[in-house]
């Protein structure tokens, strides 16, 4: 049976003309694919007609909803204003079973809470996590160039119970969806040593340590994160969230500082120019949204949360992403895990 | 008077020979400048023979230490087993007013921790601090090129109250050593809202927001760090810590890749050799040793921790920036900033 992707149609900046297009897209690569449209009905088929493209009706549908979450919008009083959001509409065709993933490239706050309003969590799992795909150097370490961290906004503080189940996802999520064969796990910390970080973090580092079904290596610091050392980076919400924002802000800089060098000397000039084909090669390697953008792990549904800036490629990579993770039964999988990590220390105290 | 500086002559990469050479061209650049040199007497007389430098017993004079920490011991052990450590003879010094201020380029674990044992805190400061100066970009906003953050790793976790003493101590320091007037001072936090990170935070942005002694700008997030929007970013010790060491990461990963780049083909070797200029400018520019690497605050003494590896030049700069830290007599003036904010807030409840 065909996989059924719900996708929202009108979150994102470039929406809804650049999700059209890459749903359209992904309907040509895949033929074991059907996609749900959730938005504005009349809208949606207009841009069909400006495309020039039929809706076949045996693989596409369209669900009618009334209104959408705006970029900028506070999310929880969007959510509780607009019951009929694109967001709301296409968690509940999850819900209802009549998709088995879901792709927005919405405002991400909304997204993360109309989950966590309308998706069941897979049980033994306390807090859902956003886990985010960010490029990193290929030299150090054989690797595919990206790698995996979570959690990076959807918690604060987390339990050492919870980043064990951190772990646990980023590593399934990481082999069975982006082909990563036994995935290196850390704990990003402030030194190696088992005992650094506080009460927390020492508790899951030994929890981790007997893990059988993940590779851990331990605790990672701040300057391995570039280096790729991990494939899944395990870390609480705050600090995720910062340190990723972070790498982007370090990638923003260094774009200017070209420009600015562009413009001061000729001989710059020339060299940016001789190095072009360099940049050109470094961007392809960072360019990770062909990973599908960012899943939020531990609903028994994934929800791919692609950037708000996504185009029609990106979004037909995030759908790709999104089958793959149905097609792998990636949740059953994380279910079991949990499940005999839980049994196996129920009796251990693990408040902190 | 002269100020009078104590110097850890047997911390660091390269001591006691480059920290022994910071200590000369600092005397010759400061003629109201005193050293104590703390470390084995006959090794550090034997240098000075070396160099074919005098010993103006006026100017500098000689602490012996017997003992001392190597880079990569463990703090807490080396410090028990070693009572004639040459940083805890420093701190002795520091602690007995026969010096103003302390240098060591020695183990940063270390060095704080003999602070914590041996050295009074500034009165109504609950936790000390270590701040670490670091490169951002110029261009956003008309700066210096660096901006100070604390902590980066003396604390894990922190309460509202003890940010906001970090807030006062960082932005003291940075208008009265580093000379940035009126400096921007921000929290780092997972949103620019005043509602975001949880309790502590949104606590000590209440708390900032009515400070009169400075100059408080809000939260900023992990992308404006290397922007430099803020001269004092505040944050608790385990986020600082991975954020520095990243930032430390990626310029690893920036010099391994152009260096990789060089060896691949012509055209990117040639546009490499042109960019040499500019390479050479941004070194320049990042050359935050010029800043006298990071001071530990909150002591009623001023502690700078030189870098590891640092140099002779490196050592004299830290020398100067600890002289100007005693002759401003920032320890009082955070001593009344804090003060006046404790008195004002005595009666709410600040127990986050």
């Amino acid at each position: 049976m065909a996989i059924r992707i719900a996708v929202d149609a009108m979150g994102g900046d470039n929406a809804p003309l650049e999700i059209i297009k890459g749903v359209i897209i992904a309907l040509e690569l895949h033929d074991d694919l059907n996609i749900v449209l959730v938005g504005n009905e009349a809208r949606i088929e207009e841009i069909f007609k400006e495309l020039d493209e039929e809706i076949n009706p045996e693989r596409l549908s369209i669900v009618h909803a009334e209104q959408v979450v705006g970029m900028d919008e506070s999310p929880k009083k969007a959510l509780a204003e607009k019951p009929d959001a694109s967001i709301t509409v296409s968690m509940n065709l999850l819900n209802e079973k009549k998709a088995d993933a879901l792709v927005s490239a919405g405002n991400t706050g909304a997204v993360i809470l109309a989950a966590a309003q309308n998706l069941p969590i897979i049980p033994g799992i306390e807090r859902t996590g956003l886990a985010a795909i960010y490029p990193v150097a290929k030299f150090y370490r054989k690797g595919k160039g990206f790698a995996l961290m979570l959690d990076v906004g959807a918690t604060i503080h987390c339990t050492s119970r919870q980043l064990v189940h951190f772990a646990f996802m980023g590593s399934y999520y990481v082999s069975r969806v982006l082909d990563i064969e036994n995935p290196n796990v850390a704990l990003l910390n402030i030194g190696e040593e088992e005992t650094k970080g506080g009460e927390v973090l020492v508790k899951a580092y030994r929890y981790l340590k007997e893990a059988k079904d993940i590779t851990f290596i331990g605790n990672i610091e701040g300057k391995d994160i570039p280096k790729g050392i991990a494939d899944v980076v395990v870390t609480e919400g705050f600090v995720g969230n910062v340190v990723l924002k972070m790498l982007e802000g370090v990638g923003d800089v260094a774009k200017d500082m070209g420009r600015y060098a562009f413009k001061q000397k000729l001989t710059w000039k020339i060299g940016l120019a001789f190095l072009r084909s360099g940049v050109k090669r470094l961007h392809v390697k960072t360019d990770y949204s062909e990973y599908g953008g960012a899943p939020i792990l531990g609903f028994e549904k994934l929800v791919i949360k692609a950037h708000g800036r996504s185009t029609a490629k990106a979004i037909s990579n995030a759908i790709n992403v999104a089958k793959r993770s149905a097609e792998e039964d990636v949740s059953s999988h994380i279910a079991d895990s949990i499940k005999r990590f839980n049994a196996m220390h129920q009796t251990d105290l693990m408040e902190v």
